[in-house]
C-alpha cells in the first residue's frame, strides 16, 4: 500500500511528458501548455488508490488515470472559456494566451486523447470503464450547464447540492471506482467506494465555501471574502438566502445589489446571525461521517484503507 | 446490396429520434435542436455502405454510424462557434439560439455520446474501431486549426490540400472504412476503400469550389461568387495566387483588398486568364479517376460496388 504522495510521484513519472504530436503546433502546444501548468493530479492519483485498495497496481490503471486527468483538463479549458476566466493556477488561461477558437479545439482534442488511453484498457474491462467514464463526463457537462443556469435564477439548496455533486463530486467518485473496477472489486465494494468519493468531494466543496468566508487568512492562502465580493453562489449564500428573515433578508438583498465597501463584513455578520457558519461546518462534518461509513463498509483489510483515510484527513481538516 | 437512398431510410429509422435525456433541458434540447435540423447523413450512410460492400449488414454498424453522425454534428456546432456563423442549414446555429457557453457544452456532450455508441460495439472490434475513429477525430481538429491558421498567412497549394484532406476527406474515408472493419474486410481492401473515400471527399470539395465560381446559378442552387466576395481561400484562389503574374497578380491583390462592386467578374476573368478554371476541373477529374481505381482494386464482386459507384456519380457530376 502506498500513500498519496508515493502514488503521486509514480503517476507524475507517467504523465509529466509531451502528450501530443508536434504539428500543428498552433493546436497541440496550446493543449500541452495547459497540462504543463501542473495541477495537483488528485483525481488520477485517487484512481491509482482505488485500484491498490483491492489489488496490486494493474498496469492499465495508468491509462485510465491519464484519461481522467486529460478529461479534467479538457473540462477546465472549456469552463474557463465559458466563465471568461483570465487566470488558472496563476497563469493565463488557454483562451487568453491562444485565443478562444484554439482553446475550444485544444479542449476537444484533449477529450479525444483521453479516449485513446481508455482504448488501451484490456478488452475484459473496457466496456465497464468507458460506461462509467462517459456517465461521469455527461454529468460533469450537466453540472456546468446547471451552474450557468443558476446564475440567472433563484436556487434552492437541494438544487445547488445536486449541481455541486455533478460538477465536482462525481468525478472524484468515478476516479476511485474506475481504479476499483480494474482491481477486480465487486459491485458492492465499488458502490461504497463511489459514495465515499462523492461525499468526500461534496465535503471538500462545503469546506472550500466555508473557508472562503470564515477561514483564517494566514492559513487559507488566499484573501477571504472573494466569493462574497463577487456574489458567487455558495452553500453559505444559498442557505442564508433561504433562512434570513426580516431585516437580515432585506439587508442581504441590498448588499448583493449595491456592493458597498463594507459588504464582506456585513454579509459575514448576516451569515453568523442566521447560523450559516455552524450549519456549513456541520454539513461538512455530516458528509465526512457518511464518507467514513462507506469506507468502513468496504470489505477489505482495514490496513489497506489507511492511505484513503489519510487523504481524506488531509483534504478535510476536521476540528472536533 | 442496397442503394444510398435505401440505406438512408434505414439509417433515418435508427437515428431520427431523441438522443439525449430530458433534463437539464437547457443543455440537451440545444443538442437535439441541432440534430433535428436534419443534414444529409452522408457519412453514416457511407458507413453502412462500407459494411455492406463486404457482408450482410452487421447490427453494430448502426452504433458506429450513429457515433459518426454525432461526431460530425459535434464538429459542426463547435466550428460554427469558431467561425461565428449565424446560420446552418438555413436555421439559427446553436450558439445563436442558445448562447455560446451552452453550444460549447452541447458539442462536448454530443462527442461523449458518440463514444457511448462506440462502446456498444462487439469487444472483438471495439479497439480497431475506436482507434480509427480517434485518429480521424484528431485529424478533423487539426484541419480546423490549420484552416484558421491559414486565414492569417499565405498558403501553398500543397498545404491547402493537406488541410482539406484533414478537415473534410478523412471523415468520409473513415466512415467507409469503419463499416468495412465490421464487415470483416482485410487490411488491403480497407486501405483501398479508405483512399476511395478520401479522393472522393477531396474531389467533392474541389467541385464545390469550382461551382461556387463557375457553376450555372440555375443548377447550383445558390448565388455564384460567394467565396470570391468573402475572400474565402479556395482551390481556385490559392492556385490563382500562385500562378498569376504581372498585371493579373497585382490586380488580384488589389481586388482582394478593395472589394469593388465588380469584384466577382474581375476575379473570374483572372481565374480564366490563368487557366484556373480548367485546372480545377482537371484536378477534380484526377481525384475521381484515382478514387475509381481504388474502388476497382477492392477484391469483391463488381456488382457489390454498384451502390458506391452510383453515389460517387451522384456526388460528382462528371462532364466528359
Amino acid at each position: 500500500m502506498q500513500t498519496f504522495e508515493q502514488l503521486s510521484k509514480i503517476f507524475a513519472a507517467h504523465f509529466d511528458r509531451r502528450h501530443f504530436p508536434s504539428e500543428p503546433a498552433s493546436l497541440y502546444d496550446a493543449g500541452q501548455y495547459f497540462l504543463d501548468l501542473e495541477g495537483k493530479r488528485i483525481r488520477p492519483v485517487m484512481c491509482l488508490m482505488g485500484n491498490e485498495l483491492f489489488n496490486e497496481i494493474h498496469p492499465d490503471v495508468y491509462e485510465v488515470a491519464t484519461a481522467i486527468e486529460l478529461f479534467h483538463n479538457f473540462s477546465l479549458i472549456h469552463d474557463d472559456i465559458m466563465d471568461n476566466a483570465p487566470l488558472r493556477r496563476g497563469k493565463q488561461t488557454v483562451h487568453e494566451k491562444f485565443g478562444h477558437a484554439t482553446a475550444l479545439l485544444a479542449g476537444d482534442m484533449m477529450l479525444v486523447t483521453a479516449y485513446d488511453h481508455l482504448n488501451k484498457v484490456h478488452p475484459g474491462y473496457i466496456r465497464s470503464i468507458i460506461d462509467l467514464f462517459n456517465q461521469t463526463a455527461r454529468e460533469v457537462c450537466e453540472g456546468q450547464q446547471l451552474d450557468m443556469d443558476f446564475e440567472k435564477k433563484q436556487v434552492h439548496l437541494n438544487e445547488y447540492l445536486h449541481m455541486i455533486e455533478l460538477k465536482t463530486s462525481v468525478l472524484i467518485a468515478a476516479s476511485l471506482r474506475l481504479g476499483a473496477i480494474l482491481g477486480g472489486a465487486g459491485e458492492g465494494n465499488q458502490r461504497h467506494l463511489y459514495e465515499f468519493g462523492k461525499c468526500l468531494g461534496t465535503a471538500f466543496q462545503v469546506q472550500d465555501d466555508y473557508l472562503d468566508a470564515f477561514g483564517d487568512p494566514s492559513k487559507f492562502g488566499k484573501q477571504v471574502g472573494g466569493d462574497i465580493r463577487s456574489n458567487k453562489k455558495t452553500f453559505l449564500l444559498i442557505k442564508a438566502l433561504e433562512s434570513a428573515t426580516g431585516f437580515n433578508a432585506k439587508e442581504l438583498s441590498r448588499l448583493l445589489n449595491e456592493n458597498p465597501d463594507d459588504k464582506v463584513e456585513r454579509v459575514l455578520q448576516i451569515f453568523r446571525d442566521c447560523g450559516v457558519d455552524n450549519w456549513a461546518f456541520n454539513l461538512k462534518e455530516q458528509y465526512m461521517t457518511t464518507a467514513e461509513r462507506h469506507l468502513e463498509e468496504i470489505a477489505v483489510l482495514s490496513s489497506r484503507k489507511a492511505p484513503l483515510n489519510e487523504l481524506a484527513a488531509y483534504l478535510i481538516k476536521r476540528e472536533h
